[in-house]
């Protein structure tokens, strides 16, 4: 089977199974494995930050970063696509007791001018808005990147009006590396940072939250109560050195290879218009005649998995284990089916 | 000064105040108190429902009635400018940890079909959909009315789904009044029912919450913990039941003196554009040059007293207090400035 | 009917009627009703306090001071039978999201030290210690008063630890009134108060907090998204202010007549053992043939009504509507029962 | 260094890494790692339950369970030193909003007689009282045991009063081992039972959480929420399969390692009293002119670490990777300090 689904499907090839199997471990409760302390320092470093907290997923790591930046009362901008409100389980409510405002982005991207208008005012009957999550790139968006002056100027609007900006970097080295920026360009816009370990990097588990050493304490604090403390990670930490250290730049040819999938999706006769593809995930949307459900089917009768992110829409996302002989087959298939 | 900000700020009348003075009256948190028990009773029956419950606010009644119809990890879908979601501080989340989904409505109604649409599938990634608000008149739609047929839809569409569906009637009397349906004939559309006594209805405090037993059951333990338990409320109740026999039927003056109000400010230099009058709410655009913060400091210079429900946006509410003499004044005073 | 259940079932006077009946209101939503205005100004004046805001309920001006005083992730201190904890419905948890360290105090009250040896240590296996709360009297605890010397040893080690300090005034001027201190000498070590017009004070409804400008500020936020805003309430704010003036010093007799009720509880062949008394609140233990329920039961059947705070255990409670007449009457009841 | 500050500290034998090394993986938020799979259908097999969910610890599958088995407004009865109120943060009020009831239990064991006497009676001012927690051994206890017939006792007064009964089973496999009753006859006593792999057992990571298929379909809802859900978890799930299968017969050999301490604590002048030793953990008194501080310190220079459940208190727990060598220096050094 191809599995095209989601990015999180990959499995560790034998030289990071090699790094784990190695590692040097100790307690992580007691903040005593030295192979956690060194991927979060390594990935705090590599971002601007003075701090990191290795966790379970990334959900955890943005539900901590939303529960220290909130108080009850308060409010979330995000977009209407946005993970941290979409796919987080309703998460916000329940861990944060927070309240959120949409903003209608373009392919999840908002402006700075949204943010303005739609930061409450000082009164009794509105939440007090206090955080901003960006996602770059964008999953519901298509893996849509944010431009620098996207973040700069959004960035500068939580200044000036006292809001923390949070970045869900579940694909942030997608966008890094489709963009050019570097790591620690973007990480100063931001007062907390998730990067995610288990989708393009290919680790089996594992995200990382970065921020300053004062707010990472006081995330280790959440990660308790919610249960993400744990023991022996430098098993799982390791493998995320290596991803850091080797996983990074190969997202072009994952990046690459969804360029390809539009070249044959454009022209087909059952799709009716494909998101413009600037990194690893394909989004498109059918014709009249076929639904998703159909569409899905006929890949999988074929030997290939692929997604639906809503009616009429199907994704695929390319990996660290979608290979050239798989991305041909691919192509294959969808030349077959109509 | 005339108040046009809302029609919440009226004074009981004396026949009013003299209900309240000799109202016989218990230990509400007892459940002794007569009049707060022929009140609901009184109010439940309208309505068509088994019991009801005497609260301070049409916030408490809301968000007792979300906190009952929802769980922790649950959603409700609501218009994006419903008074439960916009004007009530963050409470879905702060009382309930629920999460919302906001439909983008016509001036505060919207459809069965984007209740559906936006109903979650079975998916821990999203949480479970449970509960639909419904606000008519509503508030930010300029007093619109929902119309018998969309409550029927939107009531069918929950009832297929095992959705919950609670009216926010703050203003339900103005729309009875205003569509020329009863009170029991919408009734049974909904499983909750908040009417508040101190709009329209003119009583200087409380709201109703009406529903089966076991629901007012469950809703008397939330009233409690969130302090809404009250003593000898029966002086206050008095005044509900004055209302609910005196109060209603006038309700139809408030609205023809909108009209008039329209009538004015549809070629007013200063306004763009005026929301169609339905009931007791104007609400209206300003042309470019002006502010609404100024308009209103215009008004207030010449005796008027008016809100802003937005950027650009001034709101009038016509009420008990606010009589023929005071129309014509404010007539005036609109024609004066520019 | 002797009502001997609580003092919150007492009835205003005609005069208290006439105070309410020509209240001055406005809507304090708006915060423009000028007898709650001045009410709040009297009680903070009164305990020494920057600010006052009149609720609902006691358990409301409770609720919203710990959840100002708190965040999710901290822990209250209170005594295992404080009204916060017992009697609050499991708000703390509810409304706060924080945690409770019960001491067990005796009668109610608790020391410096027992306060000292449960602040947690930063460790995040322990939620930050932040408030303690106090009862007085202490309603659990026989109606049992805090001397004066305990307040201060108390408040001075939540200074030293970085606490607040809540006081759960529900019938602090019975407290005040039976040890002779004023409500300036106490309010000092106070960062919140809570003070109940309803109970001993015989208003129909209403508590009020005090604390500091920042303070109230924050609590009108907590009370609106509560559900606890209400409009023209200076009708209830009057009697408060009525109660102020004229029924504080009077409930020395409240405590006299429950004086006389214990010398003919100590040798009666039913009672056990009598609380000591010190103010209205009278609690009993059962010898061990007769259960709380007959107890309560046989009373009633002599028109006396009265409540077991627990197992074994029968209160009474004496209050304005509590006449001497009622006292004998109550006196040959308790004699003729065995 | 000798480190016998809890069992968490292990680190996996060559075999176990062996095993994680060689799982067959897939993603385990899809449900498709088999490893995972076979982890979750032995454990609950052996306990004579329905379905299991892998969580990264033993605080997220008591709070999960804890959260599944409460709502808002109820409560949770457990003793004042079990790991789910002392140990986990304040996380029933932070993730369930619940309130708890502490009783004083003997060495972490109650009756259900106490039980009975704290089920809260239906009435507004409490919350409903819903689940019953117990731990197995229990750690603020010594590794305090629970005997058959008190598990049956206390199991018969939750389904009499309809309260749901969780195990924190920790060490659970201590007290298989040490009372010599097997999994499945303890299993049925539960409606949620969690047992922990990084304790005794000795695997990096994990806790699995056992209950009927539609608990655990719930479970898996409140996991994600809380950012538990992880990817291809079957690494860690191979030695938590290794752990069931080779390191639970061997819990025998740390219980008379602890014994063989307590023998030389019992008599020893700086200890005043020991915890009556059943298990693996070894728990005493120290006498009045030393601190926990100072013996803890005396410990370290000597190469053993040690920690303190409290003021005046020392712990040593004994595990997989404490030899006969390392206790017979812990013996030497212990006859040494005075």
């Amino acid at each position: 089977m191809i599995d095209l689904r989601s990015d999180t499907v990959t499995k560790p090839s034998p030289a990071m199974l090699d790094a784990m199997r190695h590692a040097n471990v100790g307690d992580d409760v007691y903040g005593e494995d030295p192979t956690v302390i060194e991927l979060q320092e390594k990935a705090a470093n590599l971002f601007g930050k003075e701090a990191g907290l290795f966790c379970t997923s990334g959900t955890m790591t943005n539900q901590i970063a939303i529960n220290c930046f909130t108080s009850p009362l308060e409010e979330v901008i995000c977009d209407e696509g946005a993970h941290v409100y979409y796919y987080e389980g309703g998460g916000i409510a329940f861990n944060s007791a927070a309240s959120v405002r949409t903003l209608p982005g373009i392919r999840g991207v908002f402006t700075a001018k949204q943010v303005r208008d739609n930061i409450n005012k000082d009164d009794i009957h509105h939440p007090t808005t206090s955080l901003v999550v960006i996602e770059n790139t964008a999953n519901r968006g298509g893996g849509h990147c944010w431009e620098l002056g996207q973040l700069e100027t959004i960035s500068k609007v939580c200044k000036e009006n006292n809001l923390k900006l949070h970045l869900d970097g579940a694909r942030i080295f997608n966008a890094i590396i489709a963009k050019g920026y570097s790591a620690s360009e973007i990480g100063h816009y931001f007062d907390g940072i998730s990067i995610c370990l288990s989708k393009g990097l290919g680790t089996p588990i594992g995200s990382v939250l970065l921020g300053t050493k004062e707010f990472i304490h006081k995330a280790k604090r959440v990660r308790k109560v919610m249960g993400g403390g744990w023991r022996q990670a430098g098993y799982l930490a390791a493998a995320g050195i290596y991803a850091l250290d080797f996983h990074v730049e190969r997202l072009a040819e994952d990046h690459k290879r969804a360029k390809v999938l539009e070249d044959v999706l454009k022209p087909h006769p059952l799709v009716k218009e494909v998101l413009p593809i600037e990194t690893n995930i394909v989004i498109f949307e059918l014709v009249d005649h076929i639904s998703e459900v159909e569409f899905i089917s006929k890949m999988k009768e074929h030997g290939v998995l692929c997604a639906s992110p809503g009616k009429k829409r199907v994704r695929f996302v390319t990996h660290l284990d979608f290979t050239d002989e798989m991305l041909e087959k691919t192509v294959e298939v969808l030349k077959k089916i109509k």
